[in-house]
């Protein structure tokens, strides 16, 4: 099997585990309704792929991941259906589709986000109950849960929106990026070496990871000034636009092209390492030359 | 000790235990200011009291249970947060004061609730590994996760705000609020049960937390009609004024208080039953003859 259909095959398992998750008959129709909209808007499964990469890579069984991974994906979700709001980036189309509160209003919007995130932890939760409460279920959970906090991707979130139109350093300006994107991206990660049972594996899983994240967040920067509109179904140019710090901004189109390459060439030697059948290097190939 | 001193007793323990949870070094200071200035707004701990006092009133250990109480005082605060923004209720003021979002500005408020609602979970997560990942303390977080989600708090929301200037019918009232506000209730005494590890009690706890909540939300409506504003620190008949269904506007004043009086004997009925200090007795008459 080469990488297209390899990543296709995880893709489909995420996206058919999904539908189940998300076949709820005891709530409201209108909410459930709102989270599948966002939740199915397209997105490309990045992170729960991930989780599934490193699971496989290490040993482990991915069957035994794919709600938490699917959990992750929800949380994914939740942050940009709060991400796009007025209040906040205030955007009205995300992968070319109208943003959640542009199809629902702003108050179904914010509860579709609440739910999703409260719905990932309940999927979870159940998951620890399934496995006989084992000891790896709850440990992946705790990654997971403090990736997405306000030491991780709510914490980044919350620079982000305190530090438009102000003077940002180039410290403060990774920090941001790996809370806001790496640490969920980490947490994909870990919990594919969590659920392999290969605990030892984490500090490399980590390493991985935080290249990855960090590379992946340049290459989003470089593409905001010269990406296609129609390829990435967003306006080009809104960082710039909204007065946001990004590394084109902070380094210069030339410089942060240079970042992009040093993290993802780190990224993907450790990848080499970490996985035998070259999917992760691959997949992080694909992740890094991407144009959309 | 008389039922006053105790309750202050429940009411200091978790708000000790909140002060310590909500030292947080490695966030952004804006985002645990926010967070804090809602938590420590005035609330009177009734959740995460009633944790308490069904624990103790089944032999249990309420010091086992302390971070999960207070992980839906957390929880609730995060729902009054994104309730009173502008796309929801828009109000200005709660307990007397300004809502969040009037002193941190919306986009602050809505990550201060996502961030505690997050927190919350990473809080309880971190409880059931610091208890070698024994199996109740997992269960008592199902019970959480699952009422404050769709099926639950999010569910009764979405009927609420959907509700608004329609006509429904009396299942639809009590079910709305069955969810809005009793499954959180019903949660605090559950993980009481279970924490104490008796579990052959949850029916039993669950009929009285389902009787204390539905008289709860219909003393809730009364005093939207008759409550003091100085007392309530609110304003007086806002949901008359915002069209809302209420127990007042299906029933009328008389029937309201007839069935308030109706649910409240039930719940104080089962509650002398459950609790033999009288405690629990106690804490729900002054539950359902408050004034504020």
């Amino acid at each position: 099997m080469n990488f297209v259909e390899s990543l296709k095959l995880k893709q489909d398992l995420v996206n058919n585990n999904l539908e189940k998750l998300m076949q709820i008959s005891d709530a409201p129709k209108k909410i459930v309704e709102a989270m599948k909209y966002s939740l199915f808007a397209g997105g490309k499964r990045i992170r729960p792929v991930l989780s599934i990469a490193v699971c496989e890579a290490l040993g482990g069984n991915a069957m035994e991941l794919l709600d938490l991974a699917c959990c992750i994906e929800m949380i994914h979700t939740y942050s940009l259906i709060h991400d796009d709001l007025p209040a906040m980036d205030n955007d009205d189309f995300r992968r070319g589709k109208p943003t959640n509160h542009k199809v629902y209003g702003e108050a179904i919007a914010i509860l579709a986000g609440d739910a999703l995130l409260n719905y990932a932890f309940e999927i979870a939760l159940n998951a620890i109950k399934k496995n006989n409460y084992h000891k790896k279920y709850t440990d992946a959970l705790i990654e997971i849960s403090k990736s997405s906090g306000i030491t991780g991707m709510i914490g980044g979130q919350v620079i982000d929106i305190t530090s438009v139109g102000n003077e940002i350093d180039e410290n403060l300006l990774f920090g941001m990026h790996y809370k806001k994107t790496g640490k969920l991206i980490e947490a994909s990660c870990a919990i594919g070496a969590i659920i392999a049972d290969r605990y030892e594996m984490l500090d490399n899983v980590k390493n991985y990871s935080y290249n990855l994240g960090i590379a992946f967040q340049i290459v989003d920067d470089i593409l905001d000034v010269t990406g296609d509109k129609e390829k990435l179904g967003k306006s080009i140019g809104k960082d710039l636009k909204d007065n946001k710090p990004t590394f084109v901004t902070i380094f210069g189109l030339e410089k942060a092209k240079m970042l992009a390459n040093k993290f993802s060439k780190d990224a993907a030697d450790i990848a080499l390492k970490i996985d035998e059948s070259k999917f992760l290097y691959e997949l992080t190939n694909y992740l890094l030359t991407r144009e959309s």
